[in-house]
């Protein structure tokens, strides 16, 4: 490197592993002997071969699991987090999921919680020694943010924290790692040219999802119980969908937002959420509930003074009987058969619960309303995503070329008003008709909420993902949305539904991609959607969506034993 | 006017304010004999003058009582109607408030709303039989929208009824007229060239503020008991401020907000919120209560999910001992003597009832604040402002040329991005050093409320409207703010202060117009701002600043009487 030339990018790179494999030596007891073939796909079984029978427990509880047994002192915090670490190694061998690892500072400060509980009889707070991994392009003081650009690695080492983490460790957490997310952060995949690619626990083949796809992988691992992310079209939903866990958008200004870096500050025509990604669903409510415990919108100007109800979240209030829609398809892309299928089974499993289940009739504009996100995401043409790749003269990944594909020109300042004109008619039009469907529900009601795919796709083969529209369309809406796991898809299982014929190229690249053997081992998930500020009743239906799902495959197993 | 030329604006005008003349000739009893000529200022007595005594009473109450008396069937609301109709007629021709007038269309409403009680022996609405006036640019089904601009005059017949106007009528409130805004909207004054100059009741040599300076005028002359006005820089408190009015500038999103014509329909870079100009404190809770009962948020997507805490409004919670901040002066313009002399009577109130009173030191911002303004009022460089008046020839006002002179470069929507960070800066700012108040209070909590002035002057004489900052600064922040009237200037009145030297041009030009004399008859009004979302809170705290002022005043006239 000459004097006054930029470091080549792939220099800066091999720094920037090499830095992280350096940390990850200090481990080498828990890193396997020899990281598997390219050809292994699946990796879970591998993940917690280090662990001891009781680390194996450990792993598998959830976050509210986890904090009751610190706190009754069935385990310390330092040994959960020995497990998570152990599992959080090898996962990062065979995944490629982390970023920054700060092993070491989280064991203090696990240390540091036993030893609290210990002299006190105390807790620090509601999450006391729950080990959190963290999405890496949220601040988190003393560590880089590289973000997936290779400009800012080694550069960006954050000052402060950002407000949920700060507010993570108020409440008791202990943080270890950060994880991976995408060149850009506009994909739902996760590729970058500082890290390299992250890729599915149940099958390497595929993508764990993006944007927060380091999280989606880790958790999945069991190499974390809980993991922040964010999302603005997708990107905490499609890693939890790819992956098999829990994931949770809340309506724009909930939650914490504060700190996080990204291209195009201060660009708020569409903004996203930060939101937990979980093994259960009732993690998604504890994060909610501490993170608004602590009263945020006295931190950060944008966020709403709205207290997080915790009965309404729990329950209280939701009727008996709900009235639940099904988006099948969005008129644009209809999902591969495995989704289809999971809606089905959900739709039998509710209405076997006693719910109503109507459906949700498209409205006709879904690629209307994608082609405005794209807009609305790239209102200078993609400029300055484009300048910061080219500052550092890296190249786009494909994920990053196509998503900057989608949209080029560069708008003027009113050329932007036409635009939230637009996003405002399509949220009336939604509202509307959300609202009109109280003369179609038994309840005296409107919808309770909608269920419908997360993906149109099981967990994307690397750079194939095209249609974020499952998603982004609730993002445009600013709509609260869940995701959760229903089962694995396995190549042998026989779907009772063929793909229809292709009604735009977009549906028919997609269709092509179908293949039972192309996904094998793919978690299969679903998406509850709610309105607005319809966060603890989103989480709330959760509930009895999935009680619904368990109660009918228990008549189900039960009956198969009888056969 | 020749084939394919369009109409001059002269004549638009013209023709506008024929049929505005056309219709209050069928009103023609109720009209002075003679207007009087401009050298007669105060014209508020004039404006009751052909009331019975009875009606100077009805136009006396305030909304909450009208609609008790309504109710109770002391007045018809036929009655009601007319009394505020015949105020309402001399109160144009004084002061030229109107612009659209549909008595007809009230006085048929007001008996539906008499014959519906008589038959049924209910309300129709918590509003029932009450007369409101609606500020021009918000839509009102079947009447024309011109908002001060000659374009728009005869072309702009809504179709439908703004939100809030609907929620009005659902409520059981009575419409009947429209009232003046100034051309663009972008103006503390109220004047444009379809319907002129808008007039000060109190003094027709100063204005009625702006840009609801319509509601202000007519309210002030007790032709309407509640107005809606809208406020995006000080347009419902500078005129609130300007007639001795109660004006309320609830949070961006608490209040209903669509179906107001007006430019830039889509910038949402500094968004205005709509609220009540009244005659009453407890009239702005009445009126907010009344939007939010209709859960909003289910009619209008931006719309925050906030239910109207009521108990809250009324003083459920509030601490007997406030902490009052007060903001003297913002560092820019102080204000003039009279509102200097209203803060410090009011410090000795709130401190004599027991409250404690701090000062708010301004941050040295507050000239940056308004730079920042204008660029996000003007992300354009004004031009669909220029456009729209060009587009009919029309010149702009003083008001208009003096606010598009402040910022005139059109920006890219990428350079607009900056702009939003620095606003987040400032709001993190000012939120964190209200946060840091819990440190000089005496009582456990950060500040309650500031006090502060709305506006550096009373009445601003016509076109010396120069400073914003007292109003425009909250709107940035997006905090809550409450205006109420404490008294009148009369020019023999010796203030125990002067004005501080000029420490910059614009500082310079206002205290150059303080003149005792200039302000003869004004009101004196002061500002109670809170936080973000602190509506309820503030109408509270406003309850508690008016009973200590009032006790202070009473015992200070006892005193003068022993005297």
């Amino acid at each position: 490197m000459g004097g006054g030339q930029i470091e080549r990018w792939q220099s800066v790179a091999a720094r920037k592993r090499s830095t992280r494999e350096s940390i990850l030596q200090g481990y080498s007891k828990w890193r396997l002997d020899r990281v598997p073939d390219a050809d292994v796909l699946d990796v879970s079984e591998l993940c917690l071969s280090k662990l001891t029978d009781k680390e194996k427990v450990i792993v598998h509880h959830d976050a509210t699991e986890l904090i009751a047994a610190i706190v009754s002192k069935q385990y310390t915090a330092v040994e959960v987090l020995w497990a998570f670490i152990k599992v959080a190694i090898v996962a990062q061998d065979t995944t490629n999921c982390l970023t920054e690892i700060f092993f070491d500072d989280g064991l203090t400060r696990a240390e540091e919680c036993d030893r609290y509980l210990e002299e006190t009889g105390n807790v620090l707070g509601p999450l006391h020694g729950l080990p959190v991994s963290v999405k890496d392009h949220i601040l988190l003081k003393g560590q880089d943010t590289s973000t997936g650009y290779i400009l800012w690695a080694n550069k960006t080492i954050a000052d402060e924290d950002a407000t949920a983490v700060a507010l993570l460790r108020k409440a008791g957490a202990v943080l270890y790692a950060k994880t991976a997310n995408p060149q850009t952060l506009l994909s739902l995949e996760t590729n970058n040219n500082v890290f390299g690619r992250t890729l599915n626990v149940f099958n390497r083949k595929l993508s764990p999802g993006g944007s927060s796809g380091g999280e989606g992988a880790l958790i999945a691992a069991h190499g974390s119980p809980l993991g922040l992310g964010t999302d603005i079209g997708g990107s905490i939903r499609t890693p939890a969908a790819f992956s098999g866990l829990y994931g949770f958008k809340p309506s724009v200004a909930r939650m914490p937002h504060a700190g996080l870096m990204g291209s195009q500050a201060g660009m708020d025509n569409m903004v996203g959420a930060l939101g937990p990604i979980a093994t259960s669903a009732r993690d998604l409510e504890l994060f909610s509930r501490v993170m608004l415990q602590y009263e945020p919108w006295f931190l950060e100007p944008p966020l709403l003074r709205m207290p997080w109800q915790e009965e309404v979240a729990k329950g209280k209030g939701l009727p008996k009987k709900l009235s639940i829609a099904i988006l099948w398809d969005d008129g644009v892309v209809a999902p591969h058969p495995p989704i289809r299928a999971a809606l089905e089974e959900a739709k039998a499993a509710l209405l076997a619960a006693g719910h109503e289940v109507l459906d949700w009739q498209p409205l006709n504009h879904h690629m209307a309303v994608w082609t405005l996100i794209c807009k609305l995401y790239l209102l200078d043409g993609g400029k300055e995503y484009h300048d910061t790749l080219n500052q550092a003269g890296e190249p786009a990944v494909p994920q990053t070329a196509w998503i900057l594909s989608q949209h080029t020109q560069a708008y003027t300042a009113a050329q932007t008003w036409p635009l939230n004109v637009e996003r405002e008619a399509i949220r009336t039009q939604v509202l509307r008709y959300w609202n009109e469907t109280v003369s179609r529900t038994g309840t005296g009601r409107p919808f309770d909420a909608i269920l419908c795919p997360c993906h149109p796709t099981l967990a994307s083969e690397h750079d194939t993902t095209r249609w974020w529209g499952y998603t982004s369309y609730w993002n445009l809406l600013d709509y609260t949305a869940a995701v959760f796991p229903v089962g694995r898809h396995q190549k042998d299982h026989k779907y009772d539904w063929d793909l229809p014929a292709a009604r735009n190229p977009t549906e028919e690249y997609i269709h092509s991609l179908w293949d039972a053997e192309r996904y094998q081992n793919a978690p299969v998930s679903l998406q509850l959607v709610g309105r607005r500020h319809d966060e603890e009743k989103v989480l709330a239906v959760l509930d009895s969506v999935e009680g619904a799902l368990k109660k009918a495959r228990k008549i189900e197993e039960s009956k198969d034993e009888r056969d």
